[in-house]
């Protein structure tokens, strides 16, 4: 069995984005098991266990992840990881991963591939609402996919937007306020919201929207009146109903799940896309285990690893 | 982060009972977290993924176990299993354990906590269908709890009967026909059989009996007619339902999930009990993660580990 303490390092995002937009591929296609990701509560946060086999690429396993918002203060991430690898054959763990950034990378992944295909162009204004290490996942990611003609950050703390936008080193990168970044074709919001801080006034026709930041029952970043403007994909619906940015909106009745127009594995596989220039288009990220294996399959490959005594 | 790669060592199984039942108490209470064990369907076998969290001992984590009947042609065990442990106040992992034999230790420790309670005496005739690890790791914990007056072992294969009696090292230890063996106080099944192969004329009145080898959805070893005959217990209502000695029967209609009298950790905290020495009571276990938990801590408690970097 092998332990890989640096799974980000040495990775490829343009090599991560084609793996996990095949993994989307056979998600559409019905053509992996992976059980809705399971929540247990703990006092200052909680953790999810997210089992998957994705037959494509010969891979089972199981990442487990935490989300503690008050880690920061004690110099840990609040977001940590780790990814077991089973052999299918014998079912014997052949590989445990740091995966706490792999997390980001997967995320941003998914990010790139649902703008790839719902943005309403290739040359973008990109909006961004947060910026915590998703932000620049996503910020990265999309890069492969787009062309970013200009890059407008928004954070609670315009001191973070600043120092953000610098530490992009992209031309076109400025702080700007909410509405100005609000404006744009392609927004991301990766804030860990639970009330909405988009709204809809803000967002004119043809926009494409990652909502990325609610994956817990509770968050939610967007002004539901969006959704309603909207054609609305997700990751896997049982996830997005469960904790996605559709959660809030559809426990108060206010959007329901018939409403949801499909899964971002559709739309890869072109059973579902953008209809017109001026459709508004979401995409609620809430994370698949099958992203985690896709990036966990390259990772085993470019990493180095030590070995641990087994069975 | 630590490393356990051989978390079984030097542990005590009067301890681990102990531990166990702890768990089973605190689940009669309510007092745990822990979501039905995940099951993902490999070619050959199956993993399956189950995370708690026991805030009494101030410890939560995931099990990732899986079940390839083909893997002794192979040279490796049939179930193997890691544990990951994570810190309750910042999520972090801070452990992961070899629990390949742990799973046995901690199954032997719930059927032992069943027979503690439910046995009709404690000076028992046992009987055992069924010579792999999990009978053994049955009577190794059941010995801490009663007294075995005499061990009644079948097999398929009598040579297995055979070989297993003399290498428990007990008196009055004999390979028996199966008739013989279902006539006892106590009977433990630990088979993987898909077919009833007790049958309900062979079980007296009085009998405890110890379902343990269905795991799985299909898998059964009792004729029905015992569980109508029977006050019937199992660990997880779920859990046993899904893939317990019940989950075949239910699925036929032979017998209904309000059949189930309760769960064992009700009755380890008296909330449910044996009511007569004539009467048939089942333990239908299927595994908790609780169990994995409890076992994990006296494992890290006792155990040596290696340094891993995290994160």
């Amino acid at each position: 069995m092998q332990y890989f303490p640096d799974a980000h390092r040495n990775l490829d995002i343009a090599e991560i984005n084609r793996a996990v937009e095949s993994a989307f591929a056979d998600h559409g296609r019905a053509l992996v098991q992976m059980p809705p990701k399971m929540y247990v509560t703990l006092p200052t946060g909680d953790f999810r266990t997210m089992p998957a086999y994705l037959p494509s690429l010969s891979i089972a396993g199981v990442k487990v992840v935490n989300v503690h918002p008050d880690n920061p203060k004690k110099g840990l991430p609040t977001v940590m990881a780790l990814t077991i690898i089973l052999d299918i054959a014998t079912g014997q763990p052949t590989a445990i991963l740091n995966a706490t950034r792999l997390t980001n990378l997967r995320t941003g992944a998914a990010g790139a591939i649902a703008a790839k295909y719902l943005s309403p162009k290739k040359d973008v204004v990109i909006g961004l609402i947060g910026t915590g290490q998703q932000a620049r996942a996503q910020v990265m990611a999309i890069a492969q996919e787009l062309r970013l003609r200009e890059v407008r950050v928004w954070s609670r703390n315009p001191v973070n937007a600043e120092s953000f936008a610098a530490g992009l080193h992209m031309p076109e990168c400025h702080s700007v306020s909410i509405e100005q970044a609000c404006d744009c074709d392609l927004l991301v919001t990766t804030t860990p919201s639970r009330s909405p801080i988009v709204k809809s006034e803000w967002i004119h026709e043809g926009t494409h929207i990652n909502a990325i930041g609610a994956d817990a029952p509770g968050k939610e970043e967007l002004d539901p009146h969006i959704l309603k403007r909207s054609t609305v994909f997700v990751d896997d619906p049982v996830q997005a109903v469960h904790s996605g940015e559709v959660n809030v909106p559809i426990t108060t009745g206010v959007f329901t799940r018939d409403e949801i127009a499909g899964t971002l594995g559709e739309v890869v596989i072109g059973m579902k896309r953008r209809r017109s220039p001026e459709e508004i288009t979401v995409f609620d990220s809430t994370g698949l285990a099958i992203q985690d294996l896709a990036i966990a399959k390259i990772a085993m490959q470019h990493g180095t690893s030590i070995d641990l005594s087994f069975p």
